[in-house]
């Protein structure tokens, strides 16, 4: 009997370090998949259909969008970008545990569709002055883009107790850590277990 | 401002190896300890008041007992053991994760007494075949009460799924990951940090 994937709500403001972290997360243990997300931008080589995108239409996005079968879409530089229910479930079906990266907002819409009863986590930086201190080191920013993020990251950092979990980024390894710990603790969950405590008695029959 | 620790509740049948998991456990994260338990034996040689008893009188015992103050007590070749619920109430105050190791019956009463919102934990051996190979391997116990020992197993077992976690000892490091995965996790609950977000911008005040 296939057990469903569980359902990982991830937000964190800019520069947390929370790609970093899912990245390792990954490695270590096997069975998670970030969502994939329709879009309505052109592939670019080598991009197939339905790994790192869906790719379709304009139209057939508006579609789905106006039939509310999107969880959350919005439009970044004229293309649109959304996560579909269906896309999601599945994943989740096929017994992959899915991480969800998404903004606050959109946490908060999912959290409430008990559907797919999401575990939450958002992931935080020791402090907003550390943070201003990594944005700076990526040397990447201008004064006011940084100054723009550390805005938000306040604003954002006022909703993590939200979330059911957080993971404060104060070392990568640590952040690892917490994070598996997270979804190997999700995974032993006797409510998660097919058929109560069948599975132990397995090999026994 | 200190937060209380989590009490858990561990049960599993005899020869699963869980005191081996925890004794692991205690190693790799800081912060945890078994709770200690009310005894009317004598002290050993060494062995100091409230470290890993407290010792009473039997007097002193059965009055704590007749004003209901243990979790749950019993009698053993003629001592009593007991642990009190104050006990368990100061160690968590003091902001350790409390063990309590505990029969299934012992667990129940526990899970339903909402004023410690336990974290419950059921360690099982992978099969009931498994656990009587262990068993026989141990060679210090006879024919019969390795036949005594497998059929409370079986009906202990049976009850694992009213436990909120599993842990199958199907190898000790796998075991000792997923016990400590669960008791980090916890620790990264958003509800049990202090005041909501305040922790994450201490550094900034």
């Amino acid at each position: 009997m296939q057990v469903a994937g569980q359902l990982y709500i991830l937000s964190a403001p800019s520069g947390c370090g929370k790609t970093t972290i899912l990245r390792q997360v990954m490695v270590n243990i096997p069975g998670l998949a970030f969502s994939v997300s329709h879009t309505t931008r052109q592939p670019r080589d080598g991009e197939e259909n339905g790994v790192a995108y869906h790719f379709v239409t304009k139209e057939a996005f508006t579609e789905m969008r106006d039939e509310n079968r999107f969880i959350e879409w919005a439009e970044v530089h004229g293309n649109y970008y959304g996560t579909s229910r269906q896309a999601v479930a599945d994943q989740l079906q096929n017994g992959q545990d899915v991480f969800l990266d998404i903004d606050v907002q959109g946490a908060a819409i999912i959290s409430e569709d008990s559907s797919f009863d999401p575990v939450s986590i958002f992931v935080a930086p020791p402090s907003l002055a550390e943070l201003e201190r990594r944005l700076r080191g990526r040397g990447t920013d201008s004064d006011e883009t940084i100054a723009l993020r550390l805005q938000n990251a306040a604003k954002e950092m006022a909703a993590a107790s939200q979330y059911q979990f957080l993971v404060i980024n104060d070392g990568l390894d640590d952040a690892v850590l917490v994070m598996q710990s997270i979804i190997i603790a999700r995974r032993s969950r006797t409510n998660r277990l097919p058929d109560g405590t069948a599975i132990i008695l397995e090999t026994d029959k």
